[in-house]
């Protein structure tokens, strides 16, 4: 079987981080925006961003800017999403993309918010939509979330993995939909317990912040939470239970629901760092964030390639 | 001012790593036990300890038995008590510890779920008694939660923190009485919505590591939840509560609780991780574990210089 070759539709911030993902991974990419602007910029970014990221030239070389979305979207395997998250526009594009795309080709969104069925329900095609929900940017952090509508067909959904896996992303798939899929309902319930905490001032937005960077977060960046409750019990998992399930049942309990994202703690965090006041400042500091992702993916690849 | 002397009471797992955190940070140990088999391995248990880490031989040097409890207290500034979590066995052991500690030694309790007032109300030095709650191993993992009951003196808080500090550990303080803490708090938070996707059977308990080790993770080992968000929206954090607080706020509301601690998601769990089946395998992977903290701590330890 011959490449699977990729099309973007999208080439915005997270169209351009998927672009360079699958040409990264070896696949020849073809990329649209409806924005010509946006499409005639595309060869000096993706140029700038391999040589920043220290990669082969060639990894640019492989990505295409196409003028039309028809032939962007023709001999493609996988078609990676990324119009702006709102459901008119998302209805409209997938309309397009399902009627222009050869039948076999997956329809993949990179949605963090909307359901694959809210925007491809009605569609002949809907066996073939799915959403692969990035998290951001998706050329540092490797999961991407695999969720079908109740019509995406299971053999869709192999094969989008299949993809992902292939250039060096870590799938997750889904088995149903669910508001939020499962990342984002996990940083919510977390979320909403830490900004209660700060509001209430239990601790500081530091003190918080160190409790997760340097305790927490340790386990987490290379086992996650499962594998590593697995270990604090001597008997494993039921034995934790046994030992810790009723005070952490209680925690949870007590946990802090929705409410916790109010107005007046985002204003007690922003004064707590004052690099997000302004554009330049978010901007800056996600340049700093970034070269730590790839520094600790770096040292994260090395060590799980020294335990194979 | 000269050096502070640290007593460590209880020499388990959890005494040893503390015994091992101060000495390594320079300081001189004395460690008691009232079992006097642990007290006489305790020399070569650290020996041991230091030669796995590749450290200085002079820091199990430090590290003193002591036969004698009152001996053991004598000249302490800091008491780090590590006895069973059982609430009588800790009321007692601190009732003694505060009738024969120096009326100014700080005394500290690794209790990681009894507050400070269940074991010190009643005492005439409450003031002096503190929780220090470490996460599992210390001196591999640097958050130390400094938690006061009602009565503890903020001067005892602050000599705690920086002698913490001092040794190279991350203490975060509370600013009064709250049960599980911070850390367990927010655990008990995020876990509760894990084992929920889990036994629904959204995703798998690999995709549900997955999903943290690969994705959220990834972040919250070197930024933490907060000044995460603080990058995740252009204007900084008011502008990402308004952009995703409602629907955070939804999963939020949506989120488990306390009876995701169920027998059968346990069940469910330890089957996907064979090396917790029996308490040698619960060992080697926790030796595992134990190496990829090392290993982590030294990366973001060198990062963190290269930002200096």
């Amino acid at each position: 079987m011959s490449d699977p070759e990729i099309a973007i539709v999208g080439a915005g911030l997270i169209g351009r981080a998927w672009a360079y993902v699958f040409a990264r991974g070896g696949l020849t990419v073809r990329a649209w925006d409806p924005d010509t602007a946006t499409l005639d910029r595309l060869p000096a970014e993706m140029a700038a961003m391999v040589a920043e990221a220290g990669g082969d030239p060639a990894i640019a070389r492989r990505i295409r800017p196409v003028a039309s979305l028809e032939a962007t979207l023709e001999g493609a395997a996988l078609v990676q999403e990324n119009g702006p998250e709102r459901l008119e526009v998302k209805r409209e594009l997938f309309a397009r993309l399902d009627a222009a795309a050869p039948p076999d080709t997956i329809l993949a969104s990179s949605s963090s918010a909307l359901p694959a069925s809210a925007f491809s329900a009605d569609l002949p095609g809907a066996r073939r939509c799915l959403v692969a929900h990035p998290v951001n940017p998706p050329h540092l952090i490797p999961v991407v979330e695999l969720c079908p509508s109740p019509a995406t067909a299971p053999e869709m959904m192999d094969r989008a993995e299949a993809i992902y896996a292939r250039v060096g992303q870590v799938p997750v798939r889904l088995s149903r939909e669910i508001e939020g899929f499962v990342l984002n309902r996990l940083q919510a319930a977390l979320l909403a317990e830490a900004l209660r905490l700060v509001d209430e001032g239990v601790c500081t937005v530091q003190g918080l912040d160190d409790t997760v960077k340097h305790g927490l977060g340790r386990r987490w960046a290379f086992m996650g939470p499962l594998e590593t409750i697995s270990l604090n019990a001597p008997q494993g998992v039921p034995d934790y239970m046994r030992r810790y399930g009723p005070t952490l049942g209680r925690l949870a309990d007590d946990a802090a629901r929705g409410a916790a994202f109010s107005a007046a703690v985002a204003d007690r965090i922003a004064a707590a760092f004052p690099h997000s006041a302004t554009p330049d400042g978010v901007r800056a500091r996600s340049a700093w964030r970034d070269s730590e992702l790839a520094a600790l993916d770096s040292h994260l690849k090395t060590r799980a390639e020294k335990d194979r």
